[in-house]
C-alpha cells in the first residue's frame, strides 16, 4: 500500500515547508516537490494543510484496572479516539499489582493491547520491589523495548513507592540506561488530608483538590529529582500541574541536571473550580490526580511548556463513567480517578496555543510529538517527517472548526471534560504505518492496525550523564 | 546582689545608646544615666564597652550520648565555655531512644542539666511515635515549659521520622502551639550513599561530606516545609548549612509561610577541604552533620542573615575527643559526629560579620541572641536589655584582640575547628541572672549557676497562623 | 499636659503586654500598671483597647502643585484625614520644579506645612542637577534633619532624572549618610506607550494602566537598584505596586544588598479592573503611578510585607477632585496622577492584613510605623511606645466596625477609593505630642498642633555600608 | 567540485547516525550509505570521525576600527582562523560612526569581506537614531538579507544608546521582522566607575573588571529585555558574562518572552584573575567588555546553554596586539578592548562541554552552529546536514589532541587567551561551500572563497509573536 500526500505544507518541530509526502510499507518513502511514486498510490489532497507528525500521548491509561474497576477505554476504543484527534502512538503503562511479576504483568497488558489501532508501547510502574523486579527491569529493557519505569510516590497502602524503591529502582534504570519517571504527590500527605476531611464530614469531590495541594506535588517532584541527582540518574515528572513543581523543575535544569516534566492538556485549560460544580456527577468527572488547580497555574505551564523547562504534553486518558464514578458517592476517595482527553489533545493545544500565540506551529508539533520521541528515545523513528521514518502523520487543517464535545467525541465515555470548547484546526486524516485511519471524521482503521514499538534504552543523553558520572566518582584521601 | 553596670554603651537588636545599667536579684533593674542605687552595688566599669544581651544558643548537645559514645562536655564544661564566649543560655535537645518514654528521656537530661553555669532549656526530639509519645507531647508543653520538638530526618535505622511521624508530630505541634523543629537530611539516601562508599573503599572522613550532599539536606528541608505548610504550622530548620535549603526556606517565605532557619558559626566560615586534609585526627574532628560545605555555601548563609531568612545562630556544640573520634577509623560511618563551638560563636560572628561589614552590631545582636529570643518565645525575659529582663548580659570590647585556639579554649574537647583564627571583638565580662559567671579571661561561675527556664507555648506569630488556618477551613458543596 | 491611658494593652512591633501610658510634655513618660501620676492628668480609658504607636506614613503629597493644578488636601485637611486614621507622623515631599534651588522649595513646603495637625516631615526631590543642587543637599542634610532624596524615573520632559543624575545623586547621598528613594517607572517606555495609545485613539482613564505595565515599573526599580549596589548606596523603593519588583528588591536583598521596599493600602487592596469603569469619573478617580495591578500582585505585595521584603507601608496620599481629573478628559495623560487614603490604610491594613491572619497585631505595627521610623531613622523618638519617645500613639478598638466612604471620610475629595469596604478594628483616639487630636469620631486637632521632626543623617545600617564600602576599595596592581 | 566524505558518523543537533556525505556544487547533494556518486569525485576518508555542520560564529569583528586603531585580523586571517577552527561561517557587525548613512558604513564592510575565506554575513548597529536610519533599516532588511542590528548600550559619548533610540529601533525591527540584540551594559556606570578609577590612580588593567562589574551587565540586558517586552519584540543579549544576566534573561523566558542569549568561549572558560597578572601586557591583552569574571560565572553559563537559557556561543573576535594595547599604558580606559578566539571556539567548547559531560555532542553542534543559524533564520541552509543545505561541514576527530598556543595559532594576533590548554577533540578538515578549506593543519582555502549569505526577516518565533501580539492590541472602553 503506498499513499501520496500532495499539495501539503510539511510541519515539523523545527521547519515548515512545501512538500509532498510519500509513503510506502509504512515508512515514509519520500519528501519533496514533483515526487516519481507508484501511478497506483493512492493519492490525498492536503491542498492548504499541514502535513506533521502523528502526536505521541505518552501517558494514557487503556483498560487500567484501578480502584475496584475498569477504565471503560479498551485499547481499541482508546486508540480510536487518539486516531480521530491526529495522536498515532500512545505509550501506555503495565502496573503491576504489589508482588505480581513484572513480566506476567508486561504479557498481560501486551495481549490486550493487541487491537489497538494507533501504535503504542509500555512503561512498566515499579511497585514493589526484591531481586525479581531488579532482574525483570533487565529484561524489560535488554529484550522487550522498554526504556521507562514509573514510581508512584502516592497512594499510600496500595502502589506507592517508599524512598528505599525510589533510589533502588533509580539506580537500576541507571545502569540499565532506562528513564525513571514518578507520579509526583505526597502519598503520606495526601492520605492525611484525605481523612481529616472525611473526619470533618467533607465527603464530595470537592474534597478531591483539596486532599491533594499544588505543594503535595511539587514536594515529591523535589524528591524525585533529588534523588535521581544524587545518583546521577535522569528523570522524568509525569503530568505536571502546579506552578511549584514547574519551579522545582526548572530549579534543578538551571543547575546542569537532565530533567524533563510532562503536563497534560486538561491542566493547561481547566480550573478547580469544576469541583464545585452542584451537580455531582460534573465534579466528580472530572476527579483525576493531581486535581485541576486554581487558574495561575495555568499560566506557569504555558511559560514552562515554552521556555522548555516542560517538554512533552500528554492526556493521562483514563476513562470512567458516571456510574463508575458513582462508587464514591459518599466518599471522595473512592471516586475512580481519571479523565479522557486523548482525542482532544492536539486540537485544545492547537486552539489554546497556536491560535493564541503562546507557540509557533513547529513548537506545536515539538510538545506534541517530537519531543516525546526524542526523550523517549524513538526519534527519528516517530516524531519526525524524514525519509525512513514511520509514516505516523497526521493532516492538519489550520482553519477546520468544531465545538468538543461528548455528543461527538469516540472515547466511550459519557462525559468530555472540554464540553463546549470551540477549536479552530483539526485534524482531518491521520495515517498509522502508513495506513489511513481516520479520515473526514470516520475512523476507518481497524483493531490491530496499531503495532508495539520498541524503545531503546540509552537515549541521547546517556552518554553525557555517563561521563560526568564517571567523572565525579568518589576518590580515597591517602593518608 | 547588685551589680551596676557603669560607662558602657547598649546595643540591642535595635538600639545603641548610652547608659548604664543596674542588676537586682536576677533581674535588670533600671537602665539609663546618673542611676540612683544602693550604695553597696558593685561596680562594673564598661567604658568605651558594649552591653549586649547575653548570646543564646539554641543548639547544643552537652553529654550526648550518641553513636556508642557521650560528648566530652557535660553541662558543666559546656556552658563554662559558653560564658566565656558571651553566651548565656543554651536551648540543649533531650533525645529519647526509640520506645523510651518521654518524660523519662526528660527528666533523665534535666538531672544532668543541673549543674550548669549558663541558663538552659530543651528542645525533646520526638524520635518514635505512639499515643504515649502524643500524651505526654502536652505534658512538657503544658507543665514544663516545653515549647519546641525535634525530629530528626537522618539517621536511618536509628533516630530517623517517617514522613507519618512528621506528619503526626507536626499536628500536634500545632494542637499545642509549639514549635516543630528539623535536622534536614534525607536519611534515605544518606545511607544508600554511605554504603555505597564504602563498597567502594571510601572509608575516611573525606567520604563523610560526600554521603551528604547539599541538596540531601535542601530535599528534607523542603519536605518539612511542605508538610508543615500542608498542616498549616509553623516550622524552623535547624543547621541550614547549604545555599539550596536557604532557597527552599526563602522560597516558603515569600508565599507567606512562617519558617524559620538556623545556622552554625562553622557552617558560616569554614569548607569542606577540611576533609581533604592528610591527617585523619584533623579530618575526623571536623566530621558533623550537615558536613562543611564547599565555598560558595557560607556567601549563601550570610546573605540568608542579612536578608533575614536565616534568624538564628548557633552551634550544634557536641564535641568528641580524638579518641573517640578514632571509633571510626576504619568507616566514617562510625566516626562520632559533632563539633564543639559554643565558646567562638559570637567572637567568630562579630569578626566576620560586624567587621567585615556584613552586619550591623545590632544586627549581630539580633543573630546570637534576640531572634532565638522571640522564635522561641521568651522574649523580652531573654535577648533583651529592658527593665524586668533576666540580668543575663555580656560586656563586649570591640578592641580586644585574640587568636582562638585549642590551648585557650574552656571545652574539654582536645580541637578548635576555628584554630588560629584572629579575632577583634570579644567578651570581658558575662553576668547570668546578674552574676558574674565569666571576667577578664577567667570562668568564675559554678555550677548550678544556670537555671532551668520555661519558653511558653503559643509564640506570637501563632495568632496570625490560627485566624489564617480558621479562615482556610474547608467548606462543603451544598449539593 | 498630661494624659494617662488606662486599661489597655499596648503592642507595639515586637511586644504586647497590658500597661498604662503616661504622657506628659509631648513625651511618653511612664508605662506600667499601677502608675503614679499627677491628680490632674486627664484619664483616658482604653479598656478592651490597643494602645499603639501612631502611624507613619512615609508618602504623601499635601497641597502638591502637580500637573497644571494643586492637590486639593492642604496640611490641614490632609492630616486631619491622617490622625482620624491613626496616623500621626507624615513624611511629605518638596518637589523643586527643574532649575528652582532647592533651599527656596525646601522653604516654601515649610511654610505650607506649618498648619499640620499630625507632625511631619520632608523628603527632597532632586528633580535636576548641578553644584548648587550638590551643595543644598548638604545643608539640608546638616541644617535641617532631611536624610531622604527622591528621585523620579518617570514623567519625562518634566521632573524625570536621567541615569548621569542618579547617579551623581545617590553618590552624593552616600558622602551624606543619607538615604536616595525612587519613584521606579521607565518614563521612556512610559511616554512611548502614552503617545502610541493616544495614536491609536484609546484616549480614556483605561489607557492609563497599558502605559505603565509592570515591568516598567521593575526595570526603573532594578535599575536604580543596581546603580546604589554600584555605588555601594542604600536605596529606597517608593510605591512598590508589582510583583516583578517585589522580585527584583527580594533578589538584591538576598544578594547582601540594602534595599527597602515600600508599598500603598491602595495596591495591596484594589486591581485594574477599575480603569474599565463605564464612569469616566469612577475610572479617572483611579489614576496615580504607579497604577493599580492585575489581581495576582496583590497577593504578592502581601508576602513581600510579610517575609519582610517590604517594610513599610504608605498612601502616596495625593487627591484631586473629579473637577480636576476632568484636565484629562480628551487625554488620559493630562488626568492629574493622584489617589487619597491616608486616614484609611491603617483601618483597611488591620481588616486585611490582621484579621485575615496574614500578619500579626505586632507585625502590624511594624509595617504602618516602626519601620518607616527605623528606616528613616527616628525611631524610637517615633514609632514606639517606650518612656522618652514622642506621645504618638493611637488607641485601636479591634471590634470596632465602619464602612468606609466618600460620605465620611475627612479629606477634601470627592471621592474614596475604598468606598464600601466593611473594616472591624478602628481607632478610637489619637494623640499627638501628647495631645489628643482625635477623639470618637471627631477631628479635635487644630492647625499648627503637629511639629516639624528632623531626621538625622546616617542611619543604623550605614555603619555596616561603611565597613564593607571601605573593605571593597580598589587596589592597584603593582607591576 | 564534488566531494564525498566516507566512512564518518553524522552529528547533527539531534541526531547521529552512520553515513558519507556527498557534496556538488557547494551544496549537500546526497546523504546515506552506498551512495551512488561520479566517479570523479573526490573522496574524502572520514572513518572513526564525526561530519557535523561547520560551526557558525555570530559574533566577530574583523578589521574593526575602533578606539584609535583598527583590529589586526582582517576577514582574511580572520576567517582562515574561523576555518580551521572548524567555523564556516561567521556574523560580523557594521558598526556606522554617529551621523554615517548606514548604507555608507553597510558598503564599506562589504567591501571589506570580500576577502574572507568563510561565509559572511551582518548585524548592522543601529549607533544613531534620524528618519534615515529608519528608512535604511528597511532597505537592510528588504534589499540586503539583514535580519539583526544591534545596539550598544555601552561606550558613553561614542557609539551608545540611549533609552530613546532603543525603543524607536526596536520598534523599527519589529515592524520589519528583524532582530534586535543589545551589547548590554550601562554606559553610564561604566563611565562613572572608569572616572572614580583613574581619579583613585587605579590605571592598570586590574581597573578594567573594576569599571564594569557584573550588575552594569545584567542591568543593561534587564532594560532591554524589558524595552523588548514592552514593545512586543523579540530580543537577543549578545555575549552574556555574569550569572546575574542568565537570571534576568530565564526570568522573562520563563514568563513567555521570546529572549535569546549568547555566550563567548573566553567566558565559560576563562576568569578575572587574568587581570591581576603581574605582567601588564598579559593583564591588557585580556581586555575585553564585558571582562572576564570570578570563577562562579562559569558554572552559571554552563548552566545556562545546558538548560537551553542561552542557546548560541560565539567569541566576539576582535584582536588587538600589544602595541595596540600599549595605547591604553597610562589609562587602562584607552586599552582596545578584545580578544581573540575565532579558532578556538569549538576545540574549547568540545573539550569543556563534551568532554567533561556537561552537554552531548549533539548539543554541541546545537550551541556552535544550529541554534545560531536558526534565531538567525538560516536554517537548514545552514548549521544543517541535510540534502539541500549549504556544503558547510566540519569533520571532527574526537581523538586529536593538541595544546592550544599562540605559537600555532592562526590569528594574527600576539597572544592567546587559551595558551596552554590541552584539549582532545579537534577539526581536521573543514569544507566551505563544498571546498575544502583546511585539511590537516593547513588552511588551503583562499581569499574568496567565503560567500555573504542573506537572512531573511521574519524568523519562525515571528509568526508567534505577531499572533500574541495582535490580540494583545488596547481596546478602548466604550462610555
Amino acid at each position: 500500500m503506498s499513499i501520496l500526500i500532495k499539495g501539503g505544507t510539511v510541519i515539523t518541530h523545527e521547519l515548515t515547508f512545501r512538500a509532498d509526502v510519500y509513503c510506502e510499507n509504512g515508512k515514509i518513502a519520500a519528501i519533496g516537490e514533483q515526487l516519481d511514486v507508484p501511478a497506483d498510490a493512492e493519492i490525498i489532497d492536503a491542498s492548504g494543510q499541514y502535513i506533521m507528525p502523528g502526536g505521541i500521548d505518552p501517558h494514557t491509561h487503556m483498560q487500567l484496572p484501578f480502584m475496584g474497576t475498569v477504565a471503560i477505554d479498551d485499547f481499541e476504543s482508546g486508540t480510536a479516539a487518539a486516531v480521530a484527534g491526529g495522536t498515532t502512538s500512545i505509550i501506555d503503562f503495565v502496573i503491576p499489582a504489589p508482588q505480581q511479576p513484572l513480566m506476567e504483568a508486561y504479557q498481560q497488558w501486551r495481549e490486550w493491547a493487541e487491537k489497538s489501532i494507533a501504535n503504542y508501547s509500555f512503561h512498566v510502574a515499579i511497585t514493589w520491589w526484591d531481586e525479581s523486579v531488579k532482574r525483570d527491569m533487565g529484561t524489560l529493557v535488554n529484550d522487550h523495548g522498554v526504556n521507562s519505569f514509573k514510581h508512584f510516590m502516592a497512594y499510600k497502602n496500595a502502589i506507592m513507592c517508599t524512598d528505599e524503591i525510589l533510589v533502588a529502582s533509580f539506580n537500576r534504570c541507571l545502569e540499565l540506561g532506562a528513564m525513571p519517571t514518578v507520579h509526583a504527590e505526597n502519598g503520606e500527605l495526601v492520605y492525611h488530608l484525605q481523612q481529616q476531611l472525611l473526619d470533618k464530614g467533607i465527603t464530595g469531590p470537592e474534597a478531591h483538590p483539596l486532599s491533594r495541594p499544588p505543594v503535595v506535588e511539587s514536594e515529591a517532584a523535589n524528591r524525585a529529582i533529588t534523588i535521581a541527582n544524587t545518583l546521577g540518574a535522569p528523570i522524568y515528572v509525569v503530568h505536571v500541574s502546579a506552578s511549584e513543581t514547574v519551579d522545582a523543575i526548572r530549579y534543578a535544569q538551571n543547575r546542569g541536571q537532565r530533567v524533563y516534566g510532562e503536563c497534560l492538556a486538561g491542566h493547561l485549560v481547566l480550573d478547580d473550580s469544576v469541583y464545585q460544580d452542584k451537580d455531582w456527577d460534573v465534579a466528580a468527572a472530572h476527579v483525576m490526580s493531581p486535581p485541576f488547580r486554581s487558574k495561575g497555574h495555568q499560566e506557569a505551564l504555558w511559560n514552562g511548556l515554552q521556555a522548555g523547562t516542560l517538554q512533552t504534553t500528554a492526556t493521562d486518558h483514563c476513562a470512567f463513567c458516571a456510574e463508575q464514578k458513582a462508587m464514591g458517592k459518599d466518599d471522595f476517595t473512592r471516586i475512580p480517578n481519571g479523565t479522557a482527553g486523548v482525542e482532544e489533545r492536539m486540537p485544545v493545544l492547537w486552539q489554546k496555543g497556536v491560535n493564541s500565540g503562546r507557540i509557533t506551529a513547529n513548537e506545536f508539533v515539538a510538545i506534541t510529538s517530537t519531543n516525546a520521541a526524542q526523550v523517549f528515545n524513538v526519534y527519528p523513528q516517530k516524531g519526525a517527517v524524514m525519509v525512513g521514518s514511520d509514516a505516523d502523520l497526521v493532516i492538519w487543517d489550520p482553519e477546520a472548526k468544531k465545538t468538543l464535545s461528548v455528543r461527538t467525541h469516540r472515547s466511550r465515555v459519557d462525559f468530555n471534560i472540554f464540553e463546549g470548547m470551540e477549536v479552530t484546526g483539526l485534524p482531518v486524516c491521520t495515517l498509522v504505518n502508513g495506513k489511513v485511519v481516520y479520515r473526514d471524521g470516520q475512523v476507518i482503521g481497524q483493531a490491530g492496525d496499531g503495532q508495539c514499538f520498541d524503545r531503546p534504552a540509552y537515549g541521547q543523553y546517556y552518554d553525557a550523564i555517563q561521563r560526568k558520572n564517571a567523572l565525579s566518582e568518589p576518590v580515597a584521601v591517602a593518608r
